[in-house]
């Protein structure tokens, strides 16, 4: 039995999300166990409206505050240590949970997850990494916004910590680990990339040289790697341009009677595609690098986004990742020692 | 009469697609004149078999070298005098043409526009800026790629020469410029960003504030400015993107016999979708920042493409947009001494 924390106060829906997607993930892995951290009222009130109680696998936690979605982190860190976030994640630091997973603020989350369960040993600071689609299957895409300014050391950590987490999550040796860069002739890269480069090829990951952006959907590689700011500006772009693309693609379908009648016959194809980009079945963001498994959904996920945030919490918990980060790490440096 | 000069002999395809595409767009454009430049016999038999030929608004320059898609700049700059892209900036630098468009290698394109034809006063390094289209029309953005680091002045010149640029070809009084950032709470943009929107509030610019990697496609804004790494990352993991959803729509819509019977039905729909975010459309990017017009076309771009390449030079060269930009630069630092 794996148990995992629920932040059933975070994000934009709170309970009205999380409790039955909560129900709904329950019903389907038997080996789960969950534990619903927020206020009992709300919490109570929702299980009730979907007919769930709670039972062996299925327990509320009650925390009287909430973290605003719009709360600076350092605020929610210091004043609201009643949180459903912060009990959460004390959940897990006390062993009492696998992980934990919420749709909460995402500086707040990242910054009480440090303080509680603290980064691994060889760890500067904690990334955050997701799954995309690409032509080939997926990849694993770190960082995505919790490291602006990244050294080139960091940068190693973050393939370290992706290929880890590829190969225990997914079974798969030697993840293919690419580098986000540039590749215009005289200028590919700035000075941390082309060093992060020379590191990378001594570093005990598979790497596959310099990726440019276009390699993120379109190219082989498991694990890509790049700063929090490159990384956040390439996944919001996505987004933005999924959105557009969606837009117009109804727009011409809704132009006039002969496309609308068309779009009705079109419709299983057209619900398959949107099936393969649904973003919701990407939803689940790992901050790795912690003592801890903590996952991050988005502010805005629904239930079924929501259910796949969990799902991907249990897989991780499964497999135990942030050990195998931490095994590995440890092993570096006693090479590092060795060698020295 | 506007008269502009082509690298003949740039991109993937050479004489095969910038010959008809000349053909073709002087049809359309009674006031334009071209200059084909590059290897005369080359060009003369792509002429004759478009049934083209010389005329008062097309001629025929003799450049005798070819810089390759992958020959590095400095090389190109230093050993190859009388390359198709060389002679055509050269024909700009001289009066002769208002604007050169080479399909050619953008390093090598960059490097020697900058040689010939320097960066207008006020102006550190040249940009790249392309249009993009959106859910309201479209965005021009720089850099794309020519600055991987930017210093916060840097970017507020982008900032100018986006604005202006947009001014000129759209006649559009005031456009909304936004900064590139990320919008994590504690973590929101790097240094550099923050001095730039700093710098951007006394900048003779309408600065709409940070904007966030989904604006560029779904947000209300003329210009976007960012370093030419995340600028050129954004772009090619759109262009990523955008490959594998169309990807994705071909397969869903083979899957069968009834998708592909739908496929049919929904053909006008699918093509008119297609033609909003066709990339073609899009082709021709602005170096600015330079003493002269240069368009940097798609190495890989079709007819189609580089027909736009042209018409944007067009566009750009009937402007004047770099007298534009150096006529704010000079009111702008006019306005300096003063103040000071």
């Amino acid at each position: 039995m794996i148990t995992i924390a629920l932040d059933a106060m975070g994000g934009d829906h709170g309970v009205g999300v999380t409790v039955p997607a909560a129900l709904s993930v329950l019903d389907r892995e038997p080996e789960l166990s969950l534990i619903l951290v927020g206020q009992r009222d709300a919490i109570d009130a929702e299980l009730k409206r979907r007919r769930g109680a709670e039972s062996a696998r299925l327990r509320v936690h009650h925390a009287s505050e909430v973290v605003g979605m719009d709360e600076p982190p350092a605020d929610a860190l210091r004043r609201k240590k009643d949180s459903s976030m912060r009990v959460a994640i004390d959940l897990v630091k006390r062993g009492d949970a696998a992980a934990a997973v919420s749709a909460g603020n995402t500086g707040a989350l990242m910054a009480t997850s440090r303080f509680v369960l603290k980064t691994l040993p060889g760890i500067d600071r904690p990334a955050i990494c997701t799954t995309l689609p690409t032509t080939h299957g997926h990849v694993h895409m770190l960082d995505l916004g919790a490291n602006v300014d990244c050294s080139p050391e960091q940068l190693v950590q973050f393939a370290i910590m992706g290929s880890i987490l590829v190969g225990a999550v997914e079974g798969k040796p030697n993840p293919r680990v690419g580098l986000l860069n540039i590749g215009e002739e005289d200028i590919k890269g700035n000075e941390i990339v082309k060093r992060t480069a020379e590191l990378l090829r001594a570093a005990p990951v598979n790497y596959a040289g310099y990726a440019e952006g276009d390699e993120i959907y379109t190219g082989d590689l498991d694990v890509i790697v790049c700063d929090g700011f490159v990384g956040n500006v390439a996944l919001k772009t996505s987004e933005g341009l999924a959105r557009m693309i969606t837009q117009f693609i109804r727009e011409e379908f809704k132009r006039n009677i002969f496309t609308k009648l068309s779009a009705l016959l079109a419709l299983p194809a057209l619900k398959a595609f949107r099936k393969r980009v649904d973003p919701r079945r990407y939803n689940g963001a790992s901050l790795v690098g912690l003592n801890g498994t903590v996952i991050k959904s988005h502010g805005g996920a629904d239930k079924l986004a929501f259910e796949h945030a969990i799902l991907e919490a249990l897989a991780e918990a499964k497999k135990e990742v942030p050990q195998r980060i931490g095994q590995a790490l440890a092993a570096m440096a006693a090479n590092k020692e060795e060698t020295a």
